[in-house]
């Protein structure tokens, strides 16, 4: 079975992780966030600030870097796709209990019954290099995430950190926090959004230097990207920006490098037609890319 | 197959629906309402604010229904729990594809198994009898729920309106809102959430007079319950107000129904310690409760 704790657990007793390290000694390891961070607005949250992530980059990113034989760490939002899941989900409306009380597939042809297989084989061979944390809310994220870091920190080279989680830049604070359901009747409320300490995150990611750093960018307007991500080479020690522009970020990303004077290097990975139709996963593509950068790195 | 579509495409074409009352002519129906409703903070929607909600009480509320001959329009958020599958989605963590090529159960003892068999022959026995719709946000769950709702006012009291989802009180009047990604390096940001117009809604529910209706309370400060149930009996033409206090709200539920001079009567449902320990479903007491109310009320 795939190890898996939430974030409450793990604050609290996180040898297990420790221990999928030592077990894996030697190994390539990546630590792969994902999904978005909830902001809860009232203290007994009724209601929360969230993001349209579904996880989908950060799940099937895991799962090419499984299959390109890492060990996985993988720090999700406990309502977001997990690795492997995100395909077979739809293998539910297809099954049915056949008359010798056993599981068969229902209603679809023989191709699309062995994808469902495949996906399931892919998961049961790599569920020992997988392991699964959970989180909810964004101080929780961040109380973990500086665990981990701290773990993973002594693997120097042979670790990825991949920040793929689309981690909220506000937060309501308490002392303008309500603290039951907010009511409807008083009329228009205004809620006070205050922004997350930048420090906080630099400092974060800092002590983890020697680490191969891969954070990213997503903007709905291009105009930022370049210069959003740039600056992001100025706070951090980082190898790779990943810039997604919002409407595309499934067909194309661009990955920033440093070039010199502070300029970066930008290579453009996205699906031909003839991908898309076959429905190529453009963290296929990423995931390839990036593990060759992080052999170079290593040596 | 269940017959399932998103809100988009029902808006443009509701034939479907049409069909499967039509096609089951005579018989009980059931609206239920599921899960959360998003409200966008940007045009270019990354952020949005959402609701605790994951959709069990209305999943589990609908195979129930199933369950007593009802035939059910499941109108859900496309992200939380469709009715069974909140059951069987652990199944994927204990299947494995065996020598022959087959599905089969791994690490897993015979009662185990069996219960997953249950409810996956439970879903297909089901399935004709379901109709799902899916919503995402707020403006979508109105549009398409009039539309609904007109549909099914002619089964007069052959149809209970179950409106279980929690529906943002709120939304961010277009005027407020940002183009784009709100950026934070300006510091603070104030977002001004408009309250829903009570009118609108009210309008929408007294058209179905004849239907049996049944709305929720929640509420987190348990002194607002009765008062704010009492309300909703003022608004529309209700047969029952289910309430609930958050901390509490899988244990216990108070159905609300019109006793004289504009009071109302109270039952409370519960879980007895020994049907908390079996994991018996609140929803289970509930459904069977309105299902003896909804065939006196037919009569």
């Amino acid at each position: 079975m795939t190890e898996s704790v939430t974030c409450e657990y793990f604050l609290k007793n996180n040898h297990s992780l420790k221990k999928f390290i030592d077990d894996n000694k030697g190994e390539k390891f990546v630590l792969v966030t994902s999904g978005g961070t909830r902001v809860p607005i009232e203290k007994n949250t009724v209601r929360f600030i969230d993001n349209f992530s579904t996880g989908k980059r950060g799940s099937s990113s895991a799962e090419y870097f499984l299959q390109n034989d890492y060990f996985v760490i993988f720090f999700y939002r406990d309502t977001s796709l997990k690795p492997f899941d995100r395909s077979i989900e739809k293998m539910f409306d297809h099954l049915k209990v056949n008359n010798d009380n056993m599981l068969a597939f229902d209603g679809i042809d023989k191709t699309k019954q062995q994808k469902f297989l495949n996906i399931l084989s892919l998961k049961n061979k790599y569920k020992k290099n997988l392991f699964l944390i959970s989180f909810t809310e964004l101080f929780e994220y961040y109380e973990a995430l500086k665990v981990i870091l701290s773990i993973l920190r002594p693997l120097k080279k042979d670790v990825i950190i991949y920040l793929a989680a689309a981690v909220s830049d506000f937060y309501i604070d308490e002392k303008h926090m309500a603290d039951h359901k907010i009511q409807s009747r008083n009329g228009e409320i205004l809620l006070k959004l205050t922004p997350f300490k930048k420090g906080d995150i630099i400092e974060l990611l800092c002590g983890s230097k020697e680490n191969f750093l891969v954070t990213f960018k997503l903007e709905t307007d291009e105009e930022l990207l370049y210069s959003k991500s740039k600056k992001s080479f100025e706070y951090y020690n980082h190898q790779v920006v990943i810039g997604n522009i919002l409407s595309r970020r499934s067909k194309e990303v661009i990955l920033y490098t440093p070039k010199e004077k502070g300029e970066l290097s930008e290579t453009i990975i996205n699906l031909s037609k003839e991908e898309t139709e076959k429905n190529v996963d453009i963290e296929e593509k990423i995931v390839k890319y990036l593990c060759e950068i992080h052999n170079k790195y290593r040596c």
